[in-house]
């Protein structure tokens, strides 16, 4: 097990370091001469008179932090909405500090002063925006005539009548003044390059930190189509109401379209994401001579479950050497569950553990392990935690039960007490979970 | 999706037509001049004086008739102890109609006959066992001292404190005349064949029908350690304790052993299984021209978590093309459960498609099914139900609210009305559960 157990760890760390934001952002971005290459982009800087920084979200100071140390003293200004205590000592980029998850006055006025900069921009400017986990939050910018109480309270409507995440992100970019591509479009006619830390399954552009660079293919006729369908566009604020309705009639204009010039000029990249922590540990895997396969990187639902599906693929290589013979290494991602029943301490990567050595009920040679990419899981001081073949086996010699403290939701005093916690500490960055089983030769 | 759903059906019926007890059988067995070929083996009939006919199950008489078919006028005599109800036109064989899944006194008559037959066959004679799903209940036989009811109050115990199924089974076996391998030690040292149709995740020789032909690891100390673990020694039956405890004294024989000479000229061939249903669908799908993986054949948990899982990785497959290129075909096996809450009607099977159909949500080009194989999912006339792309928007059309139904657990009113129920019939065969995943080229 300690071989597995090594391995494990040294994939984990590929994994981490794909998503650590500094490193994204020196993956992606590289001053040559005086050529900047973003992606597979490059930008003469010659042919601009400032380069721009603007920007939130909670990994962001630390993406400028690294886009200083790459353009040197080539940055003209900027500014960034931050989580309060999110900081990083900063030369050319300057950082408010601002409330999350929940939005406050800080964040109105920081977000109000990066419009400004935005719209300062000409085109001979070079904007670069640093997007990342949090970014919706703190950059709260209602649009005219709307407060942030009239769209909390819309959001908050919208939660309790079950609408999806596309609903309401449907309505709040037509409350907004920034989200749903209108900050690139306040910075046009500059060309803007947007670096992003993705968090959210998928990483659709248009959902990370709402978008404020990119397309956004709702309207105002999706948004009153929204509060119709679940019949609380009588509830919603009366400015609310009034703003959708006036912009239904092209009285305002709409959120900068698919194919609209005033994005012509954005690139957006995602430089970090659960797609490319997953695609590292890959690499990592297969470096340490494992078969590899990803089985997806959008994985929700109750932890339990999905650890039990996890647990079967590992039976049936071990068993049946199929989907993959061994050595076998299975990544996932995305982000799962725990329906909460008991008093319990824990995370959904300890429960997924938990739940995994349940399932495997002691087969040889085979290790499973979950990791938030944050570091922090649930309420604990842990990213995650290991399960392997002698988990249970080793439980049971200190009398801890597994079934009991599962039904408990007390995965982290079953794995503390095993020392088979994982504690990254805190990562500064957020692409959620990584999940992988690793499984040797049959014995 | 018609082409995607037409070859869906093919795949299915790839499926169903490997767990078909009477071509199983067929499969395995044949006569070629005097020699018999059991799986890989062979079996000059020369040698044999008699060809007996025993074993239990729901499927066993369909499993007689493939096999008087192949054996013609060779079979000497046979007993089958069937559910009422599930028999087959047979010549050589006597089917004894019992009760399932309650024992009944129906079942412990044909118990005693079959062992009677079992004993009475000499070094001269082949013994041929056919073993299928409900094998356990249908071969009630307790041991010497022990009632049927002492057996029922010990599992009734058992179950009531949570303990495992191989700890259940440990306890049983050692309260039993026949299970545990202990029937084919009556046989010995005749020739024995078992063909086992096996309805349980893993098809572990001993656990289906309680192995009857199959050594058994645990013993007499294994049972009372059970007994004493959930700390109900004192509570079983008096008869129950005093047989275990004369057991652990060694004055009553055990259960043969891996590697027991008694079990030396038996052989237990697994001839339908879900890992051959499952074989089977993906030859299919490849004959058709799709890339394959199998997930796993032991795939637990609650079914709409699990539908998550298959839903992620069509996405995957979808957007980038792993853990398979399209055209793919995902396929998976094992037994989900439902955690009822709502008040409507269904199965595992149905509310897996209906979670599908949400967690897909349109995605284009993607079909879900999952079918129970013995046709018969939940207390309804369907074995299963189709999701695909078009299943949301055509389920909105009709005024259909799929996250409704599904939190009422109502997913057979929702493909009833979309006319997407897979419905087969009785299928008069059970090895659990085939799950597909079709994903096309991205559009």
């Amino acid at each position: 097990m300690r071989e597995l157990r090594k391995h494990a760890d040294l994939i984990l760390r590929a994994a981490l370091e794909a998503a650590n934001p500094a490193k994204a952002v020196e993956r992606f971005i590289e001053l040559r001469g005086d050529v900047l290459f973003a992606g597979r982009k490059r930008y003469p800087l010659a042919l601009y008179k400032r380069i721009l920084v603007i920007g939130a979200g909670k990994a962001s100071a630390a993406m400028a932090a690294a886009l200083e140390k790459r353009l040197a003293r080539r940055i003209t200004a900027g500014l960034l909405n931050v989580k309060y205590g999110h900081t990083a000592a900063l030369k050319h980029v300057k950082l408010n500090e601002c409330g999350h998850p929940v939005p406050d006055a800080a964040g109105v006025t920081g977000s109000g002063r990066i419009a400004e900069l935005a719209r300062s921009a000409t085109e001979e400017d070079l904007v670069i925006c640093l997007l990342s986990g949090g970014g919706s939050a703190l950059l709260p910018a209602p649009a005219e005539g709307i407060t942030l109480a009239d769209k909390q309270e819309t959001t908050r409507l919208l939660l309790a009548c079950g609408a999806t995440i596309h609903e309401i992100n449907a309505v709040r970019k037509h409350l907004s003044a920034l989200k749903g591509g209108q900050l690139a479009r306040l910075a046009w006619p500059a060309t803007v390059i947007t670096l992003i830390l993705s968090d959210v399954i998928g990483d659709n552009l248009d959902v990370i930190a709402s978008g404020p660079t990119a397309p956004d293919s709702s309207t105002f006729d999706t948004a009153v189509g929204v509060l119709r369908k679940y019949e609380i566009l009588g509830k919603v604020p009366p400015a609310v109401r009034h703003r959708l309705e006036d912009g239904v009639k092209g009285k305002i204009a709409e959120t900068p379209k698919p194919g609209a010039q005033e994005l012509s000029r954005t690139e957006n990249l995602v430089i970090g994401s659960n797609r490319l922590a997953v695609d590292a540990a890959q690499k990592q895997a297969r470096d340490l001579g494992y078969r590899t396969l990803i089985l997806s990187t959008t994985i929700e639902g109750e932890t339990r479950d999905v650890a039990g599906v996890h647990a079967a693929i590992a039976r049936e290589i071990y068993d049946a050497g199929r989907p993959l013979r061994t050595p076998a290494c299975i990544i996932s991602g995305g982000e799962t569950t725990v329906t909460l029943k008991g008093a319990g301490k824990g995370g959904r990567n300890q429960e997924f553990a938990l739940a995994g050595a349940l399932a495997l009920n002691g087969q040889p040679n085979t290790l499973l392990v979950s990791i938030g990419t944050d570091g922090n899981d649930g309420p604990t001081d842990a990213a995650g935690a290991y399960a392997d073949s002698n988990t249970l086996h080793r439980a049971a010699k200190l009398h801890l039960n597994a079934a009991a403290l599962l039904a408990n939701n007390d995965s982290y005093h079953f794995f503390e007490a095993l020392g088979d916690l994982v504690k990254t500490g805190p990562t500064n960055t957020n692409v959620m979970d990584v999940r992988l089983v690793l499984v040797g030769a049959k014995k």
